[in-house]
C-alpha cells in the first residue's frame, strides 16, 4: 500500500489531524526525496483528508519533483519564516484543533516550541513507533535495492582480502577498498569502513589505524554501502597466511553461531530467539564472556533501525523484515572475529543478501 | 578561562541551577572528548557549586578520561536507565527546583519529555546562545588547530590542480583528494568533497560527478578536512587550460570581491558590512543577480557554526572569530566561480588560514 495512504489511515484510525514527518530519512521513506537540509526546514505534512505537502528549502524544490514527488511542494527562501509558512499551508487542510503525530525522537525542542506556539494542538503524539512500524517490513521494490546494496559490499570484501599484504596498513587497505567502490559508483559508505587487524580485532570499537598487518594476523572488515538511499552491512573476519589452532576454534565457534541464528529465520521467531541461538552455541564453546554485544540490527535507509535483535526483545519477526546478524567472540589482546551478514525474513525461512563466502578464508598474497 | 568555569559563571549570573549539554560538538568543547553515541545518552552538566561531571555509555569511560576528561564519569550499560542514573547523579548536586538550561536547537522531544518527567526544574532556558557565544571566539590553541587544517586543505587543492587531465572525472579527481589526504593522516572530510567543472560549477549546489574534464573547463574545488576535531573549508575555481575572457571577468570579478570582503575584515566591522563590501563590487559589475548566496559562515568544530555572514546581520566582529569568506557568481549554463578562504579576526585586522594562490591558476597538465 501506498505510504501516504497508510499514514492517511493511522490518521484516521486515532482521530490525528494531522502527521508531520521531519526525519529526512522517513521524509525519503514517504517522499521519494533524499535531502539533509541541516538547520533549515524540511518535511511532509500529511492529513486525514486533505492532500499532503511537502516543505524545503526553495532551492530544493526541482530535486524533489524529479526525486518522484507529484504532490504540493512549499519551497522556503532563507529570507522567510519557513514555520510560518508551514502554519498557512497545513492549517488550511485540517481541522482547527485536535492532535498532531510528530516524531519526537527526532524532533528539536526549539522546533516543537515554534509548532506548538503556531497550531492550536490539543496534543502532540508521538509518530515514531508508527513509522518504524512500517519500515520495518520491506516491500519487493526495497527488497531488491537491498540485495544489490549487499553485493556491494560482497565485492568491498572481496577487494579487501586482495589487497592484503604483508606490512600494508590498515588505512591503506581501507583506501584501496572504498578507491575501488567508488570506481563503481559508490558515492557514501554506511558507516566508517572498518579494518582491524592482529590483536586489534579482539577490540569491539577499535579504529582503523596505521598498523601494518602481518602473516598470522586475523583481518576484521565490518564496512557498508549505501546505495540507492539504502544501506548494506557486513562483517567478515580473514587470516591472512596460515592461522593457529585458536585462531581457528574461535572462528569456527562465531561461525557455528552465526549459522545457528541464520539457520532459525523465519516468520514468527522472535529476536530474542534469534540472539539465543547464537549464544548459546557460544557459550557452549566455554567464549560467552568474550560475545559481549547484541546479536544484530534492523537495516534498511538507516545502517542502525528499528529492531534491536537482543535477548529481552520478543518481538516475533515477519516476511518482509531486514536484519543484520553479526555475533563476535573477542578475546581482549589475542583473538578477534565478528561474521556478520544482512538477512530477509521471507514467508518460508531466511534469504542471505550478504555472499561473500563464511569458511574461513586463507590469504596467501 | 576555562570553559567549565565560564559556565558556572553564567549559571550564577542567571540564577540557573544547571546546564545540560549533550550537542556532541559542544561535549567535545567542554570536556574535549568527542564521540558520537547516537541514540545513546552523551552529555556533561555543569552546576553553580558543585563539580560537573560526564554521562556517556560505559564502554566509552576510558576513551572520555584518555580525551582529557579529569572529573567524575556516570557510564550506563545498554542494560540500565541513563536518564535516571543522570537525575541520580545530578539531583544531589542542586537545589530541588529552579531553572535549567539545555539546548534547545538540539535536545529532541523524547529526552526533553524524560528530563522535565524526572527534574522539578521550574523552566527550561536556551544554553544555545551562549555556547555559541563562547565557541565564537577561538583562544590561540584553536587558532592553531585551524590553521592546521587549514594547511590540509590548501594541499588538497594542489593535489586535485596536479590531478587535472583531459578526459577525467570529476569523482577521479575527487578519490585522489581523499586519497592524498588520507596519506596525510586526515580520516575525515568535513563534508563532502565537491569538485564541479565546466557548466555544471555554475549550480551552487551541483553533486561530483562523472562528467569528463576537458580543456576550457574551469573547474571549482570546494573541500576541507576535519583536524584535531576542527575543521577547514577551501574553494578555489581553477582553469583546466587556457580561460575565455568572459572566464577571467567572472574570475577576477570573484577575486575583487572576495578581497574586498577580506581587507575589510577588522575587530569592530559587522558581518553585513563585509557582505556588503563582497557584494558592491560583483553588482558594480554587473553580475549581482548571481551572487545567490551569503557571505559565508562560522567555522570551528562544525564546518557552518555561528555566526552566518549575511546582509541582515549586524554582528560586530571580534579577535578570535573564525569565519569563511567566499562570494561567488553562477551565470546558469555558462560559468561558475567561487572564491573561499577561512580567516581569523586579529586584533588589528585578519589572518587568512587558508593560503593556496587566489590569482586565477591556469593548468596545462
Amino acid at each position: 500500500m501506498n505510504k501516504i495512504t497508510q499514514l492517511k489511515n493511522y490518521l484516521n484510525e486515532f482521530d490525528i489531524e494531522a502527521a508531520f514527518i521531519t526525519n529526512p530519512d522517513n521524509v525519503f521513506y514517504v517522499s521519494g526525496f533524499k535531502s539533509n537540509p541541516h538547520e533549515r526546514l524540511l518535511g511532509v505534512m500529511v492529513f486525514k483528508e486533505a492532500e499532503p505537502f511537502l516543505i524545503c528549502p526553495k532551492m530544493e524544490m526541482p530535486d524533489a519533483k524529479s526525486a518522484g514527488w507529484a504532490g504540493d511542494i512549499v519551497g522556503h527562501a532563507d529570507t522567510e519564516d519557513s514555520m510560518e509558512m508551514l502554519y498557512r499551508t497545513a492549517s488550511a487542510r485540517m481541522g482547527k484543533s485536535g492532535k498532531m503525530a510528530i516524531e519526537k525522537s527526532h524532533m528539536t525542542v526549539d522546533r516543537f516550541e515554534a509548532l506548538s506556539g503556531l497550531f492550536s494542538t490539543s496534543e502532540f503524539i508521538a509518530l515514531d513507533n508508527k513509522i518504524n512500524a512500517m519500515r520495518v517490513t520491506k516491500d519487493e521494490d526495497e527488497l531488491q535495492i537491498l540485495r544489490e546494496a549487499a553485493e556491494l559490499a560482497d565485492y568491498a570484501i572481496e577487494v579487501g582480502a586482495r589487497t592484503l599484504k604483508e606490512g600494508i596498513t590498515e588505512i591503506e587497505v581501507m583506501t584501496e577498498i572504498e578507491l575501488a567502490l567508488k570506481k563503481r559508483g559508490v558515492t557514501h559508505m554506511s558507516f566508517d569502513t572498518t579494518v582491524l587487524s592482529g590483536p586489534k580485532a579482539a577490540s569491539p570499537h577499535g579504529k582503523t589505524g596505521d598498523r601494518k598487518i602481518q602473516k598470522g594476523d586475523l583481518v576484521l572488515f565490518d564496512l557498508g554501502v549505501v546505495h540507492k538511499g539504502y544501506c548494506s552491512d557486513i562483517t567478515r573476519t580473514l587470516a591472512f597466511g596460515e592461522p593457529n589452532e585458536e585462531q581457528k576454534a574461535v572462528y569456527n565457534t562465531v561461525l557455528e553461531a552465526e549459522l545457528a541464528a541464520v539457520n532459525a529465520v523465519r516468520p514468527g521467531v522472535t529476536a530474542a530467539e534469534l540472539d539465543a541461538a547464537s549464544r548459546s552455541v557460544i557459550e557452549d564453546a566455554g567464549y560467552g564472556e568474550y560475545f559481549t554485544h547484541r546479536l544484530g540490527h534492523g537495516l534498511g535507509i538507516s545502517v542502525h533501525e528499528y529492531p534491536s535483535l537482543h535477548g529481552a526483545n520478543n518481538m516475533a519477526m515477519e516476511a518482509g523484515m531486514v536484519f543484520t546478524i553479526e555475533p563476535g567472540i573477542y578475546v581482549p589482546g589475542k583473538v578477534g572475529v565478528r561474521i556478520e551478514d544482512d538477512v530477509a525474513v521471507t514467508e518460508n525461512g531466511v534469504e542471505v543478501l550478504t555472499k561473500y563466502p563464511k569458511e574461513l578464508q586463507i590469504i596467501h598474497n
